[in-house]
């Protein structure tokens, strides 16, 4: 239990840059208690004139390709120039076993244990809709926080990018050098979202590949060019585990900053993001509260009986549902 | 407008398997008016207890893997041995663009001609929870219409498998014959919805390869295997080009409708997807509820101004627009 004295504590305690709280808060977010979820919204409502100012950036790739490699070498170098930066994992995991190694702290080891950074792996459960909610919500945290930077990594399996670039202002997309056939194996709705493409890898034996990979997806965005957009996506190459091409990552996400800041681009986007988040939450609340509503708990193991035994279609067990309920 | 003498003769039509009728239905169950919706729900009512007795049969792969090819050889194999088959579509599309080549007719040369066969190409617009329930209507009427085994065929996107494998009894995914280190490419969570794994391609140059990737994928299957499960996922191999290895592939798929009946998963996968399509259906249509209520209309311009300017939170505008769609 949580009093409002508990919370004013933690919100000094979040602008205090403390990241004991921070941590904290974060756990409270994350918690499905129904007192816990009325604490987390006075705590968001009260830090939200400190949050925003950060840019947050969507860091994508299939397993292998070196995110917590790109990660480490990308967030050092963004220390370094004076940022502040937070390393959140959104992870999707399987719909049979879950588990995962996104966010893992052990591997990025000066990355976690510098003091301008924060690293929270990804919670170990939940559906994609809870995790998007608790994801957007810890930016805000850490960005009340004093962090400038927010990086958010996941796994290349089609639904969380999307959810990824719903919650960021650049996305990246980490490739490995490999023949051109490739290409299809992306999938072309991720190679979509993406504002910058990262050949990773680019070293040793794999430069003249990653050299032809990063052609191949260039001519590839040629198709993907829409003229009214006022940010063309771009490949780079790079090797995070030499550290070599980094300095060159910055300065692209630099431009498109500048470039989309200008243009109105990166605060259009925001304002959707928060549009399409608020939906999101309407339909969840809507369906929390459906589900325990006492008219329809009377009715729905019955009507379920039925479903199961195919008398009733879905849609009509779905109709006397919902009549229960909004009459 | 249709009269409900209408939909009566648009029932007798479906069920003496008038396919003209059919296309007629479909067209009618994917229209968003509000009155088609009211007379799709009818005729649906009316043709329920005709509807079920299908095998429905999911199948997936990325594009260029050969889904066209093999759906062509298997459904031509499938009505010679008595069987008619109706082959649908599930297009996720891009977020961007759309389009695509998804049950494409002209791709499926003597199968589309072939009088115990029906191809609808996937809808050219729609969201994936729209596309789920036009789909899952369409098998419906499919089955009404005497299709005794219906093909969902769908593009390796994430999503999309998820979505088919909960309108279908059995699921197969495609592979091509390639290196041992593609297994990663591949989405685990796909390989783990699939009952069948089939490497396609299995010929001249890529026979060997094919061998080599089916022996990575049984490995790979050993890992995902699940001892309480009555159905343990199979790895095969066919040239859907050379019409070979197609009926050992129509064997095992007997083999697992035997297998399954006898357990009881077959009943039980269909009774649980009864159920998740209540529950998506119920969503939707809270929401466009909620979207058209009047309540709403008139605070939602002021919320989302706000919003935009980040003046309020996503939670706090979703709380203020359920209350008033609540009280």
């Amino acid at each position: 239990m949580i009093n409002s004295g508990k919370i004013s504590e933690i919100v000094t305690g979040i602008l205090k840059n403390d990241r004991k709280t921070l941590a904290q808060a974060i756990t409270l977010i994350e918690s499905t208690r129904v007192d816990d979820r009325k604490n987390a919204d006075k705590l968001l409502s009260k830090l939200l004139p400190h949050t925003g100012n950060s840019i947050r950036i969507g860091i994508s790739g299939v397993p292998g390709v070196g995110k917590s490699t790109f990660i480490e070498s990308f967030g050092l170098r963004l220390i370094e120039s004076g940022h502040r930066v937070a390393v959140l994992a959104i992870d999707p995991s399987s719909p049979k076993t879950g588990g995962s190694i996104l966010g893992d702290k052990t591997r990025m080891e000066k990355l976690s244990k510098h003091k301008d950074s924060f690293i929270r792996p990804s919670p170990t459960q939940g559906k994609l809709g809870g995790v998007s909610r608790r994801t957007r919500e810890t930016i805000l945290l850490a960005e009340a926080s004093g962090f400038d930077i927010i990086l958010i990594e996941t796994v290349g399996v089609g639904q969380s990018e999307t959810t990824v670039a719903m919650l960021t202002d650049i996305f990246l997309l980490l490739i490995s050098p490999a023949g051109g056939d490739d290409l299809q194996g992306i999938k072309k709705g991720i190679v979509e979202l993406s504002d910058l493409i990262i050949v990773n890898k680019a070293d040793g034996d794999l430069l003249q590949a990653a050299n032809r990979t990063a052609v191949d997806y260039a001519n590839a965005l040629q198709f993907l060019r829409n003229e009214k957009d006022t940010w063309q996506p771009l490949v780079l190459k790079c090797s995070a585990l030499k550290d070599r091409g980094i300095p060159s990552i910055l300065k692209a996400v630099n431009n498109f900053c500048k470039q989309t800041q200008r243009s109105g681009l990166f605060q259009t986007r925001r304002s959707e993001q928060a549009v399409a988040a608020m939906w999101e939450e309407i339909s969840e609340r809507l369906n929390e509260n459906l589900r325990s509503n006492n008219k329809v708990k009377k009715i729905i193991n019955n009507i379920q009986v039925d479903l199961r035994k195919g008398m009733i279609s879905p849609s009509i067990a779905a109709n006397q549902i919902l009549k229960s309920f909004l009459n």
